[in-house]
C-alpha cells in the first residue's frame, strides 16, 4: 500500500497538562496503554511533554518520567514544544485564566471545565476563534459519552426539537438506589460518599448546579447561543422522599434529575429539576452513576446516548479524543475547521430563555390533609379556579395523625397558576403540611 | 465579531445524487428545509446540483427544479462543479461501480451503501486513500445514529472489546411484537409487511444478512481490519418460536438478533444469530423499528447509541451530516484527514475470525420428550459426555401427545461439542422432534 501524507509528514505531537488528578492520571494512562491504537489511527505519537501540579512531591498512582512535573502552569502554557494545553483542574479560578493564556499563546486547548465553559464559554470560544484555534471540551458533559461530538456533528444537520439528559452521576445513583432499594435522601447520600459515589461536599451534584453547567453547554451547541446559566431554572433532589418515589412508581413513573431544554417557537425552555418520567421511557432505565442523553431533532427524530458520565477512564476517553482530532487538524496543518459550538461566529445569537413560571406541563401534587368528607372538593376548587385540572387522584396510605397523603396528578397547567393554587390550598385549613408538588414530562421527545 | 475564515472563502458546495428513493428524496428535503440551520454552521450553501433517476418523469413526493433530473449517472459524476457524489441506489451493481467511478474522477463520496462497503469496502476505501479523497458512509449503519462517528472519532482513543448491536429495524419490530403481543413469526411478519415495516421479500432482514453486512463495517472500523463476510456466522430469526419467546422470559432473558463482535486475545468473533439476553440490559429494552448499538471500550467502559435505524429522514440525517463533513474540508482546503476506518491505511491489517464452533458460551435447548422417568438422566448424561454440565432445566406445559417440551440452559460449552452432543440426543428414542438451540449472552459489555 502507499504511504499516506500523514506518514510522510509524520511527527509526534507534543501536549501539556495543567492538573494531575484523576482525570489527568486517566489521560497519561489512556496515552500510554493505547499507544499502539493511537499510533495506528494518527500515524504518529502523542507525547505528554510537562505536567503543572500543585506539589511535584506528592505520591501518586500513575507515574511520569524526570522533569515532566513543573508547579508551574506556564512552564507548560510557554513551551515552544507544547501546541496542546489540556486543562484538567476544574473550577473557574484559575482554570479559566489558564485557558485563555494558552490561547493568547497561541495553544488549542482541551478541557473538561464545565464551570468555566458554561459562564465563560463566549469569552474562551470567541478568543479560540479569532486565533483560529480549536478547543476540545467533550469530557465537560458526559464523561466519556462522545455526546458534545454527537451535537457538533453526528447530528449537525438537524433542528434540536429538545433535549433531556441525565447527566449527574451522583444524583441519578442517589435517585435509583432510593427507587430500587427504598431508603431516605440522607441515608442514600451518605451510603453513596462512603462508597466515593458522592463528595464530601456533594452540593453541586445534588443542588443541580452541576447538572445546569453541563445543560448550558449542550444549549449553546443545540442552538448556536450563549445561554446565561442564571436563566436556567435550577431545582436539586435535596426534597425527594421515599413517599413520592413510591406514588411515582403507581401512577407508572420514575423519578429522575434531568437537564430539559426544548425548542418552542423562538425560544427554549431551560431547566434543571427532578422529573417524573413515564417507566417506559428510555431515560427511566438509566440507572446507577450511568449518564443518558436524549434527544430529538427534526431529522433524526429521537436518538439516546448512553454510558458512564464520570470517572477516571471514560473522562480520559472523551479527553484524549479531543487530542486526536486536534492532532488530526495538525498533520494536515488546518485549525478551526470546527467551531467549538458547530455554528459560525456570525450566527450565534441571542435566544430568549422562557421563565418558568411560563411552563405548561402537568404537575404531581401530594398534600398532608385531613381525612374528612369536602377536602377534595375545596383543593380542586382552587385548582379550578386557577385553570388546573386534574387527572387522576389517589387518596390511600398510613393515616398520621388523623391525616392522610393525597396526590393529584393534573393536566398540562400554567406554572404560575399553579404557584398561586398552591399558596391558597396550603392556607385551607384542612392542609396540614406544605404542598409537595414535581414536574411531569410525558412524550420527552420520543415518538410520538 | 471578526469574520471567520470560513466566511472569507465562502462559496456554495455543489453536490449530486445517484438514486432518488426515499433516501434521496430525504436528502433534498432535510438540505432544504434544515437551509438556514446548514448555512449558520457552514457558512455556505449545500446545492443539489443533479440528481440520477432510472425514470425522470416518475411522480415523486419531493420535487426538484428543472434540469437537475437526468437519467445518466454520469452526467452526476462527471459534472465538473459537483464535488461530492452521495449514492443512494444500494445493492452491489451497479452502485460499486459508480462509487469507483467518482472516485477515479476526484469527487468525495457520501454513500449508504452497506453491501458494497461490507464486501468491497477495502476496493473504494483504498482508492478513496489513494486519491487523498474522503469517502462518508454514516448512513450505512444504524440510519440516523452517529455511531459510525462514535467509532471513528468518539471513541478513537479506545481499544475496543466488544460491540453487540441490534441493527435491523425489520427484525426488531418482529422479535418485539412475538415477545410483546404474543404470534407466530409467520403472523407478525405478514402484519409487519402491510404496515410497511418488512419488506415484500424480507429475506435479507429476517436471515440476518443486512445485519451482518452492518456488522462488518462495525468490525473494520473498530478494528482496523477488512473482515470477509463470509467469516461471519449469520443465522436468522425464521426458527423463533412463541414457546421459545415464552421460556426465555421465565429465565429472566429477552431473545434479540445481535450483531457481535468481540476481541479475544488476537483473534475475532464475528457473529450474528438470534441471542438470548439478560432482561437487566439496556439492549434488551430496545424494540420495535429502534436500533442500538452497545460498545465496550478499554477507558470508557459501555456506552449505548440508540435511535432509528432507518426510514427517510433518519438515513437523510446521516447522510447529510457526511455532506457537511466534506464542506468542512473543502473550506479549509483539506482531504482525507481522517481515513474511512480511522486507522491509517498502514495499520490495516487481518484479523482471524474464530470459527463459530470454537464459541464458548452458555446455550438454551429446547427438546420435545416423552415424558417419562430417566429422560433427563439420559440428556445430561450425552450433555455430560461432552462437558457440558447444566445450569438450570425447566420441565412444564401442556402435554403434546404424551410429550412435553423441556428446557436447559447450560454453563459455558464449546459450540463444537454442543452440536455433536445435540446429534446424539435426537437419536434417542424419548426425543421427538429436532432440539432447538439458541446462543446465551449474560454480560455483553456491560459493568462487570
Amino acid at each position: 500500500m502507499k504511504k499516506t501524507d500523514n506518514l510522510k509528514t509524520m511527527k509526534d505531537i507534543h501536549i501539556g497538562l495543567i492538573g494531575f488528578g484523576t482525570v489527568g492520571q486517566g489521560v497519561v494512562r489512556v496515552i500510554d496503554e493505547n499507544r499502539s491504537i493511537l499510533r495506528d489511527k494518527l500515524g504518529c505519537e502523542i507525547v505528554v511533554k510537562r505536567i503543572a501540579v500543585r506539589d511535584v512531591r506528592k505520591e501518586r498512582d500513575v507515574r511520569v518520567g524526570e522533569g515532566i512535573l513543573t508547579d508551574n502552569p506556564m512552564d507548560v502554557i510557554e513551551d515552544p514544544d507544547i501546541s496542546i494545553v489540556v486543562e484538567l483542574i476544574g473550577g473557574i479560578t484559575p482554570a479559566r485564566d489558564f485557558i485563555l493564556r494558552a490561547l493568547e499563546r497561541g495553544k488549542h486547548v482541551v478541557t473538561a471545565n464545565k464551570a468555566v465553559l458554561s459562564t465563560h464559554g463566549r469569552e474562551v470560544f470567541t478568543l479560540a476563534g479569532d486565533r483560529g484555534l480549536d478547543v476540545g471540551f467533550e469530557a465537560s458533559v458526559g464523561g466519556g459519552i462522545p455526546v458534545i461530538r454527537a451535537l457538533r456533528e453526528g447530528l449537525v444537520a438537524n433542528r434540536i426539537d429538545s433535549i433531556y439528559g441525565i447527566i449527574n452521576g451522583t444524583a441519578n445513583y442517589i435517585l435509583s438506589k432510593m427507587t430500587n432499594e427504598g431508603g431516605k435522601f440522607e441515608d442514600v447520600l451518605r451510603r453513596a460518599q462512603e462508597k466515593g459515589y458522592a463528595e464530601s461536599d456533594p452540593s453541586f451534584d445534588i443542588e443541580g448546579t452541576d447538572t445546569a453547567h453541563k445543560l448550558a453547554i449542550l444549549i449553546n451547541i443545540a442552538f448556536g447561543t450563549y445561554v446565561d446559566t442564571r436563566d436556567i431554572y435550577t431545582e436539586g433532589i435535596t426534597r425527594i422522599t421515599p413517599l413520592d418515589i413510591r406514588f411515582a412508581r403507581e401512577f407508572g413513573y420514575r423519578i429522575k434529575l434531568l437537564a430539559i431544554a426544548k425548542l418552542v417557537g423562538d425560544e427554549i425552555e431551560a431547566r434543571v429539576h427532578p422529573t417524573m418520567i413515564p417507566e417506559s421511557h428510555p431515560l427511566a432505565k438509566v440507572d446507577g452513576v450511568f449518564n443518558a442523553v436524549h434527544i430529538r431533532g427534526n431529522a433524526v427524530g429521537p436518538v439516546m446516548f448512553y454510558g458512564l458520565g464520570a470517572g477516571m477512564m471514560p473522562t480520559a476517553s472523551a479527553v484524549v479524543s479531543d487530542l486526536v482530532d486536534i492532532c488530526r487538524n495538525q498533520l494536515k496543518g488546518v485549525s478551526s475547521r470546527l467551531t467549538p459550538l458547530s455554528y459560525t461566529q456570525e450566527a450565534i445569537k441571542d435566544i430568549k430563555i422562557k421563565n418558568i413560571e411560563d411552563l405548561d406541563i402537568p404537575y404531581y401534587l401530594r398534600f398532608l390533609a385531613i381525612d374528612k368528607p369536602g377536602v377534595l372538593s375545596r383543593i380542586s376548587g382552587v385548582l379550578g379556579a386557577h385553570n388546573i385540572s386534574i387527572s387522576s387522584v389517589i387518596q390511600k396510605g398510613r393515616k398520621i395523625g388523623g391525616a392522610v397523603p393525597l396526590v393529584i396528578v393534573t393536566h398540562s397547567a400554567l406554572e404560575r397558576e399553579l404557584r398561586q393554587a398552591i399558596k391558597e390550598i396550603e392556607k385551607l385549613d384542612v392542609i396540614l403540611d406544605k404542598i409537595i408538588y414535581l414536574r411531569i414530562e410525558e412524550n420527552l421527545g420520543a415518538v410520538n
